[in-house]
C-alpha cells in the first residue's frame, strides 16, 4: 500500500492527524521515569547513557500508551537518541517497534541528506534490509524520514527509492519552523522573483507526482513549520498533493487555528500536526499525572485541527 | 587550542593535507579482512551487523597503519555506520579513537542540520560531555563535524558553541561534489544576481570571522567539492579566512591539480583534500596488497597536493 494511502487510512480510522513528536531530553522526564533510573554514584558514561536510554524508552511506552490512540505518526528526534551513543541507538530500535506496536506510523526527524553514495547508505540504516556477502542487515524499518533538500534530488533519489519500495515516504524540509527560517528560505531568486523555499516546494511537488496514491496524495512530503502559517495558502498552490508536516505546535509558538485551513484542502490526511514537549510537558501547565495533562492537550490538539475541515 | 592552529600544526608536522575518507561498505572489504569475518550461517540480523562493524574497525585499523602518517584528518561518513545500528555506533566510537590515537583530527560525515534545539542535542552527540541528573554524558568526541546550513545560521550556532569549546570546527556545505549539486547551489537570486553557493559563502566567511585562529583561520570551514573546480577562485575570494575541505578527488572524478591552486591561497591548511575509495580501493587499480597500494596512492596525492603551493 502506498505510503499515502496508509496514512490515510489512519487518519480517517482515528478521526486524528496528530503526530507525537518526542524530543526525549535527560532533564525533562516525567517523576515516576525518574523514580525508576537507577544510575549508580559513581557510574561510568557508558552506564549513564544505557540507564538514560533506558528512561527514554520507558516515557516513550508510557507517553504512547497515554495518547498514542489520539495520533496517527509518532516522530522521535533522532539526535536525541544519537547523543546517547549505542544504547540510544537501541533505544531508538524499541520507540520505533513500539509506536509500530501501537498502529503508528513512525517518522524518524533525522533531516538526512548527503551525496548519492551516502544518501543509499543513510537508505539502508532507515528502510528494508540491506544483503551483505554476511547476511542481511536489518534497517530501523521506519515509515518515513525527514530529508535536506540543499543537495539536490540526485541527492534524494537513493532514499526515494528505498522508502517508496518499503512502502514509505520521505518528509522533505520546504521551510523549517526555527526562528531563523527566513536567513536563508526566503532568500529571492532572479527567475520569476520567487523565493528559495517556493522554488523549492515547486521542484519537489513535481518530483513527489511520479508517485502519488489512490488518495491523490504523494509520499514525497513536505516539511513546512506551524511558526508562519501565512505562508501555507502559497504552499498549497504550489503543492497540491504534497502532505504538509507542520511542526513548531507548541513549544516553538505555532498554534493550530483557521490560518492552516489551506493546508488541508486536498483533504485531512494533506495536513499533520506536529506537538512535542506541549503534549509531554502538559502536566507542567496543567497540573496533575503527566499521562494525563498529556491526553487532556493531545485530545484538545486532535479536535482543534479535526474542526478546521467541515 | 583553536581548532584551526591545531589543524595547520598537523599539516606543517606531517607536510600533508590530505583527509583519508572512510566510506566502509561490507561489499568492498579488503581480501583479508573479508576472511577473517566469521557470520554463522543461519546468524540473524543483529549477529551480521555485529560482525560487519568489527570488519569495518579491523579495515580501519590497518588503512590507518598505512596511511595514517601520511594523512591529518580521517573522516568516517557516519551513513555507513549508521545501517548497522548499534553495533556501527561503537563501530564509530572506535574508529574515532583509533584515528586520534594515531594522531589525526576526526571529521564527523554527518552533514547534520536542525532546528536550534535539536542542534543542541546534536552538539551533545558530536563535542564534549553533556551533565545530566544522571551523571556525565560522553559524546562522540569528535574533532569537527559536516553541516549542513539550510535552516539559517540560528541552526548552526548551537553546534558552533559547543565545537568551540571542544576546540573543534564545522564544516558547512558550501557546494557539494554530487552532479546535481548545482540544482540548488547554483540558482541566482535576485540581490547582487549571485548564485545561492555565494551567498552561503559570504554568511558563513561573515559567520566565521567571528573566531579566527592565531594562524589566520576560523573554525568554521566549508565544504566545497572538488568535482567544480572552476569555482575556487571566487569561493577563495568570498572565504579569505576559510579552510576548505575537497571531497569528490578519485573515484567521484575531482583530480588534484593546477585548478586547485587559490584554495591554498591563505596557507597550506587553508585546503584539505579528501579521497575515500580511491586509497582503500587502489589495489584494485594497482595490483599488490591493499595496505601498499593505498600507501602508494595516498603518497602520491599528498605529494601532488603539497607541490601546488611553492
Amino acid at each position: 500500500l502506498h505510503f499515502a494511502d496508509r496514512l490515510s487510512a489512519a487518519v480517517a480510522e482515528r478521526q486524528s492527524q496528530l503526530v507525537l513528536g518526542r524530543v526525549p531530553d535527560p532533564h525533562n522526564l516525567w517523576p515516576a521515569v525518574v523514580e525508576q533510573t537507577s544510575v549508580p554514584v559513581d557510574g561510568d558514561a557508558a552506564t549513564v547513557a544505557q540507564e538514560v536510554a533506558a528512561a527514554f524508552v520507558q516515557q516513550c511506552r508510557l507517553l504512547i500508551e497515554a495518547v498514542g490512540d489520539l495520533c496517527v505518526v509518532i516522530k522521535p528526534q533522532l539526535a536525541c537518541f544519537e547523543r546517547l551513543g549505542a544504547p540510544g541507538f537501541d533505544a531508538l530500535r524499541q520507540v520505533v517497534q513500539i509506536g509500530q506496536a501501537a498502529g503508528l506510523l513512525v517518522l524518524g526527524d533525522g533531516k538526512r541528506g548527503d551525496v548519492p553514495v551516502s544518501a543509499a547508505a543513510y537508505a539502508g540504516a532507515f528502510f528494508g534490509t540491506t544483503s551483505t556477502p554476511f547476511g542481511e542487515l536489518e534497517s530501523l524499518g521506519v515509515d518515513g524520514l525527514t530529508v535536506n533538500p540543499l543537495l539536490g534530488l540526485d541527492a534524494i533519489e537513493p532514499l526515494r527509492a528505498s522508502a517508496k519500495q518499503a512502502d514509505a515516504g520521505l518528509f522533505v524540509l520546504v521551510r523549517t519552523s526555527n526562528p531563523g527560517a527566513d536567513e536563508f528560505f526566503d532568500l529571492q531568486l532572479s527567475e520569476g522573483q520567487q523565493l528559495l523555499w517556493e522554488h523549492l516546494a515547486t521542484a519537489l511537488s513535481e518530483y513527489g507526482s511520479q508517485h502519488v496514491g489512490e488518495c491523490g496524495l504523494s509520499d514525497i512530503a513536505a516539511v513546512t513549520g506551524a511558526t508562519a502559517p501565512q505562508h501555507f495558502a502559497r504552499m498549497r498552490e504550489l503543492m497540491p498533493r504534497t502532505i504538509f508536516l507542520l511542526p513548531g505546535i507548541g513549544a516553538q509558538g505555532g498554534e493550530v487555528g483557521a490560518a492552516l485551513a489551506p493546508v488541508f484542502s486536498p483533504g485531512r490526511a494533506a495536513g499533520l500536526v506536529s506537538a512535542s514537549r506541549s503534549i509531554a510537558q502538559a502536566y507542567l501547565q496543567l497540573g496533575g499525572e503527566p499521562t494525563q495533562a498529556a491526553r487532556a492537550e493531545a485530545q484538545r490538539l486532535r479536535s482543534l485541527t479535526w474542526k478546521l475541515v467541515d
